[in-house]
């Protein structure tokens, strides 16, 4: 059999893991949406119930919800996982179901499916939703168990390590033993290298992309104008703003500066130029006049109508915490933890975490003596490539799956 | 005669020019200082009284006045002018006067002064605050002469050619025929090339640093999300704030946006790395938390008290607007005007108009046979060095003067 891409490539599929006889996977009952305006809804929900989540920085959270899409079959040996990992805003929906017959359009379309660059004939594919986030995984919007009211500001703040210790919880919900690949792009990759510390004897791959080794200063900084943005909007009231309601003007803002961020000065001088449709315009200089301001613009409404403001100030939180070395006495004592084979890739263009973050941490990796392989993915689309560049990505990630 | 610079390091003073007698500098009458917190004001004012400035998009002023400082003297062939101009919500303090005696610190100080790289012992320096500033110069918190209204929101949309014509007038009321040297960076160097494009005559030398050839998308993006964090703050009031009051929230995130953009991903992380004094707070997610957001916040504060939001919006857009092939057929027509010898200065590790910006233009005035030096400046301080590398800038500067 052979599949037809969206371009309408064709490739042919990669042999299929014969293995034993694929086992059902658990079925979790389906629930309904918790965010209403969810496009994607298609999640399982895995309630940990009265289990206790330990957090990273002290406290812990009890009844978490946790929001996951599956694709493919968990073989009978439950090794064959590869778990995706989000970033910022996106969610559990990596792609369409079935073929593409009966759902809209994931993050990474094209990346996950049959006979695909993460080939769901042959691979169990899961992906939950962060820790923290609002498409269906506790977070700020939901209510907290011990008082029934919604978190909102009171959440605690929660770091990379807590994102993947829920997701931990909910692989061995599914009876999950061995990881073969665990992978993500930013926040995501931020992600799966913590997974390859924190659970060294069950990641067997990582895939790190257009992540950072830490959090650095630049980025930390950019998160704060983010922040401040939300922050400085009245209608945050101190993140106690009704359901529905919020700092809509302040969001859409953070959106519009993450987006920049997210490109590069190639990319947006070749998509936007200095196109500028009402350059005539006498008020112009209060006014939106170039064609890249309505993209920004057009870009921060769409976030405020699906996100929520107090869960994407948690979030940034976490990436400006995210420092592996943080309660060792190195990085390097940190990353001496994993045994799991190491991709890492970084983007030419990315001015988010440059690429020297990337060489720096596979650098690291060799010289502690680990299984690293480090890509640059050449590219003008910036930090977003890992969500563009589907053919250049996936060639060098279907090699490593198989390595 | 020796001079000892202030980081303690002696210069052998440059030949001083012998030239004709000085004749004394039309000495304008000293006004009140506009801007009550204005520091270093120290300048004089030159007014144009009824004299109308047309300006470039259409419209035009009057009554406007130019604040400007001046060091050394003018020789009596009236042609050893350096003509200074500065960026973004700098002024018309470049340096000390008196030697250092008597005066705050200027922006560009080190650069400019008696047997410093640009020496005052030789050359007559001026520099004036730019149209549509708030140190001094006509902008938004002038009073229309036609109505005796603040301008405030309806401050006409004024282009960096606007800026260029009111200096103009200023050098014809000094009585300057001939300019030895128009240099500047960022916004500064876009007023140099437009100097040397609109005044090809006058112009002997231009001394563009860290400017593009002409603004592009990314730079309008960062302006966008900067004008937006003005515009979203209630207290912006569509620009008719009460003056002493003003959007402070809104001017202070739109500062904090931009000193991310004149530094490097290297520099912020070698000044702030990832201390955090704060870490161990639990309401972590929503205070600072991290040594460099406590540095951007103290940097929107100290913009908060200094300048005035609606010349901040009014500035962006100027640069914006910074397209010298506007009106001409091509932006080679334009550069075809030049007679000056133009020197273009890239920094390394300028993220706002990275090198290629710079390399661009000077290879578009060598393809159109002009005197073109384009040089390099390795600094890993970011679009903020050629404020800070004083010698090193010195060094490239100085004998392009002397050429």
């Amino acid at each position: 059999m052979t599949w037809t891409r969206p371009s309408g490539r064709r490739y042919k599929p990669i042999a299929a893991d014969p293995g034993p006889t694929p086992v059902p996977t658990p079925a979790p009952t389906p629930v309904p949406v918790p965010w209403d305006r969810a496009p994607n809804a298609e999640f399982e929900l895995c309630e940990l119930g009265a289990e206790r989540v330990e957090l990273d920085l002290g406290g812990h959270l009890e009844g978490v919800a946790v929001a996951y899409e599956t694709y493919g079959r968990l073989n009978s040996v439950r090794d064959n996982v590869v778990l995706v990992c989000h970033a910022l805003t996106a969610d559990s929906h990596v792609a369409r179901h079935d073929g593409g017959q009966h759902s809209a359009a994931g993050w990474w379309e094209g990346m996950v499916g049959p006979g695909l660059w993460i080939d769901t004939g042959r691979y169990f594919v899961v992906c939950a939703n962060v820790l923290g986030g609002c498409r269906g995984t506790t977070g700020p919007r939901s209510a907290d168990p011990s008082t029934g009211v919604r978190y909102g500001p009171r959440f605690p703040t929660i770091t990379v390590r807590d994102m993947v210790r829920v997701q931990h919880r909910l692989l061995e919900r599914l009876g999950v033993r061995s990881v073969a690949c665990v992978v993500g792009g930013s926040l995501g990759g931020m992600q799966a290298l913590e997974w390859a510390i924190m659970y060294p004897e069950m990641v067997r791959r990582s895939a790190v992309i257009a992540a950072p080794g830490k959090v650095t200063a630049q980025a930390i900084a950019l998160n704060e104008v983010q922040r401040q943005a939300i922050l400085r909007d009245p209608a945050w009231q101190g993140g106690e703003y009704e359901e529905g309601a919020g700092p809509a003007a302040g969001l859409g803002l953070a959106r519009m500066i993450a987006m920049i961020t997210y490109q590069s000065e190639e990319s947006m001088q070749r998509k936007f130029g200095r196109t500028a449709p009402a350059l005539a315009d006498e008020a112009l200089a209060l006014r939106r006049g170039f064609e890249v301001e309505n993209y920004l613009h057009h870009q921060g409404e769409k976030l405020v109508s699906r996100f929520d403001a107090n869960s994407y100030v948690c979030l940034l939180r976490a990436m400006d915490l995210f420092d592996p070395a943080r309660g060792y006495g190195s990085q390097d004592e940190a990353l001496a933890r994993i045994r799991a084979k190491v991709l890492v890739v970084g983007v030419s263009s990315d001015i988010l975490y440059p690429v020297h973050h990337q060489w720096e941490l596979a650098t690291a990796l060799t010289r502690l003596g680990k299984s690293v392989r480090s890509e640059g993915l050449f590219s003008p689309w910036g930090h977003d490539s890992f969500l563009i560049e589907i053919d250049g990505l996936g060639k060098i990630l279907t090699p490593f799956l198989e390595s």
